[in-house]
């Protein structure tokens, strides 16, 4: 057993998509660094042939083996589904979903056990996740099951922005009810908190209005004078570096970190999903990465999906799940 | 009379703003071509001798006299406030609102009247205007009066992305109420009628959705299913190549205009303000152009304020002011 700090997992996401693809990818151009794969081996042979990559596949007994270099170092869950080989690229199937899902669990349990320095989870399909029985919509919800994380929150991040979002995948109408007191000052707090695991004890955090310019003194919705500056004010009694609320439509852009423009702040949350999504992503998706926040572990993922459309037909770009593991490894630290 | 078809009224704004000192800080770098100032001619000789820029202001009898070279040309409008000279830089004054409006109503019947080709209007203060008695909000509006045009919409735009929005100054919960079928296709109309008129006559008109994933097939919000999607399908009969409803999150992104990335859209329209405006403001103010559709004549300004807190103390960036007059000159041909 030759147990690496910084050995991170990196799930296989559903086989018959990209993920498996990705992986490989990742590992082939030095990109994953000290990492172990959770998922079949199988699999990840089949990615490796369909790559065209001359990468052997080891299968480690246990996640903590050591690795053999440059090769594709496999551990599988016990409760791995069998046949996974056999499985039809890029279509929905239930045996998929179930072993994306087992294999989920299993990084989780390796992270709590502090076995691993994080997970970079590959795309799953929720169609296939939903029709294996699983109850939880994605990975988000599943890590937070496994974690028993009382609330978690996505950041978006790519080489010049880090955006929290406060509501994710709801109408924007109900998003707007949703909305409160509680949900952007624990929204903070779990930045703050974030922060501090990663090592940065005081990040400037900027907080978007909901409304054009912020409500303009409540001319305009009242939702920031009624609970997003109060939210602002008690994280700040609480010692957390909580601004705002600045008007939606020039806080990123005073946020954005580029070559002779220092970022205002080091993040900006977002009340919606779109007010955070659209700066994030204005410049192109190939860098953005998604990452937990609120977790006991570091986990990330890339900012795409399965691409069934692709999956073992054209070459995928591995460039996000490699931006993913690139921030694993900054967070982890 | 030596009429210039290709002239541009340039209203002076508010007095007490920036305006007057971005329009001859335009006119002595050459950026401005030829125009005629719509102001006074006393404010306009204190902000050339408060820029330091040693060029002589010219007032013109009537709007279409020829200009003698290298100076500032002024035409006074008959209704013009007296007393403009006394104006106290960077404070509210019901005067500087009364002259700014006269100015703008002024310049609306000279385009009318097709005696300029177009209207680029400098900053006015929204509280001077209404301290002055006018019970407008803004330009928009007034300019929609005057004109007696139906319906008119902002478009913001800058060298890689024009966006028009079908709401903008309400408050979220408010934007979401307002939108309907009528809304979004008289936007659609709207815009197809402006850029025949600048001699684009059929543009690739994104529409982005109002929710996370345009809705996510009713999933996340049906208004891309009640509304949305009919209004395209409407103006695609009418023989608009409208498309969509796209995610919010990354049309934007596609319809990008940069080196190396050619937009797949000409023309992106949003629902709400910040949708819009997020994406046209991430990579910086400096550039961004707003413009007025549905009026008979082009209109176009800078996408900032009076910056009352700067004005006559340090020098304004010109930069927008003079995208504004580009912008106008490219719409009017």
């Amino acid at each position: 057993m030759t147990h690496d700090a910084r050995r991170l997992a990196l799930t296989m996401g559903d086989a018959a998509g990209i993920g498996p693809e990705i992986i490989v990818r990742a590992i082939a151009s030095g990109a994953a660094g000290p990492c172990v794969v959770v998922g079949s081996v199988d699999v990840m042979r089949r990615a490796t042939a369909q790559s065209g990559l001359l990468l052997p596949v080891a299968l480690l007994d246990a996640p903590d083996d050591a690795v053999p270099p440059d090769c594709v170092p496999v551990w599988q869950p016990p409760a791995l589904p069998a046949g996974l080989g056999d499985l039809v690229m890029g279509q929905v199937q239930a045996t998929a979903g179930a072993a994306a899902a087992c294999c989920i669990e299993a990084a989780a349990r390796l992270a709590l056990a502090g076995q691993v320095a994080g997970i970079v989870t590959a795309p799953i399909h929720k169609e296939a996740l939903a029709a294996s029985g699983v109850h939880h919509p994605g990975h988000t919800e599943m890590l937070q099951a496994l974690a028993g994380a009382p609330a978690v929150r996505m950041m978006l991040a790519n080489g010049e922005l880090r955006v929290v979002l406060v509501t994710i995948h709801v109408a924007l109408r109900r998003a707007i009810e949703l909305l409160d007191f509680d949900a952007v000052l624990q929204t903070l707090r779990i930045v703050q908190g974030a922060a501090v695991r990663w090592g940065q004890p005081r990040p400037r955090i900027a907080v978007a209005g909901l409304n054009p310019h912020a409500g303009e003194g409540g001319l305009f919705g009242d939702e920031e004078l009624r609970f997003i500056a109060p939210a602002i004010a008690a994280a700040v009694a609480e010692g957390i570096d909580a601004r705002g609320p600045f008007a939606p439509d020039t806080v990123f852009m005073r946020a954005r970190h580029a070559p002779g423009h220092p970022g205002e702040f080091d993040i900006v949350v977002a009340m919606t999903h779109d007010h955070g999504l659209i700066p994030v992503k204005y410049l192109g998706v190939e860098h953005g990465v998604n990452v937990t926040l609120g977790l006991p572990f570091v986990r990330t993922s890339p900012d795409h999906g399965t691409a069934f459309d692709i999956a073992g037909r054209r070459p995928a770009d591995a460039r996000s799940f490699e931006a993913a593991i690139r921030m694993a490894r900054q967070l982890a630290g």
